[in-house]
């Protein structure tokens, strides 16, 4: 089916080029114009692939998920001790580079301009995430007895998303070492410490 | 001096059309134009006491810094067991009301333009604040020995602004109460528990 595979093609090209242009001129720029400018294409081509700016906009948003979910799950595959596997996935949400910096941003403008326009709560997919990776230490057996997983779940979240943001505004304290040695640090005090394998 | 006070109070009006402009129509709608409008002043006489666009910005956000730091310092003084006291300190930042909802949506959507234009970091104090509760925390003898002062104040402070984004993002889920129950279990992760001021 080349015809549908050019047509998905075209869409995350118009995707991409949406990120750059939220990433170089904010939401206040982020218009249909200057997306199909920077994609190349005229305004009535974009319009082709996408009927409105929140279409598109939503299917960019859509991609910024898949590729950090593609990322988790090769991870979860790898046959490594729980505790670790767990920092490896969660170092893949957290922007340690400069691609994940950019979806962050991304993601983060889209966020706001969304809550700006009253549109409720986007699912990020995050937190059904953190409880996922809740579960799986529990079900291992190196989570600490007295831990509530749905608090726990609750407090993970927040340490990811507020570590991502201070990553984004403040890059040269919040470096990628420094989030590591805090998402360690936050393993070793829920663990229970009878695996071996992170230290 | 009452001119002096004119003026300051003045300056606090505009302010605070301002956030209600940032609250409303986003930073794509923050114009001066928009901004005299909401405080009901002619152009000429926002020039007056801001020259530009980013002097008023930044007046605006130095309130928002103010009025948290306030309600702190009052806090820092009455007569409460450490662990308690700290609580009370961390659910001023976090946004638990319309009041601070609005202070840290303005803070949020400011935040992400200053990065858009390329400003450098801003410094909200909090992070400063964060080493300053886990350093009382310290001398009072109510945390874990192994705690990393250093590191727990980076990893308090993602705490804290993750939960305020997603109080902001997801109001229904994030409530004051489980707010509150998050920091409570964190601080308990923390402290030695020596003290029973808080159950």
């Amino acid at each position: 089916m080349p015809k549908l595979v050019d047509h998905q093609k075209r869409k995350e090209q118009i995707a991409r080029a949406t990120w750059r242009v939220i990433l170089k001129q904010g939401m206040e720029g982020t218009t249909v114009r200057n997306i199909a400018k920077e994609a190349n294409l005229s305004l009535g081509s974009l319009r082709h692939y996408f009927s409105s700016q929140d279409d598109l906009l939503a299917y960019a948003m859509e991609l910024v998920k898949e590729q950090a979910e593609r990322r988790i799950v090769s991870i979860a595959s790898q046959d490594l001790p729980p505790q670790e596997k767990v920092l490896k996935m969660l170092l893949e949400i957290v922007p340690t580079n400069d691609e994940k910096m950019a979806e962050m941003e991304v993601w983060l403008t889209f966020t706001a301009h969304h809550k700006h326009k009253n549109q409720g709560p986007i699912d990020d997919g995050i937190f059904s995430g953190m409880k996922k990776i809740m579960l799986y230490l529990e079900n291992e057996n190196v989570l600490k007895e007295k831990i509530n997983t749905d608090l726990e779940s609750e407090k993970l979240y927040a340490l990811i998303d507020g570590l991502a943001l201070h990553a984004m505004f403040d890059r040269d304290r919040v470096t990628s070492d420094r989030i590591e040695a805090v998402i360690r640090d936050y393993l070793q005090s829920i663990c229970s410490g009878q695996e071996n394998g992170t230290s």
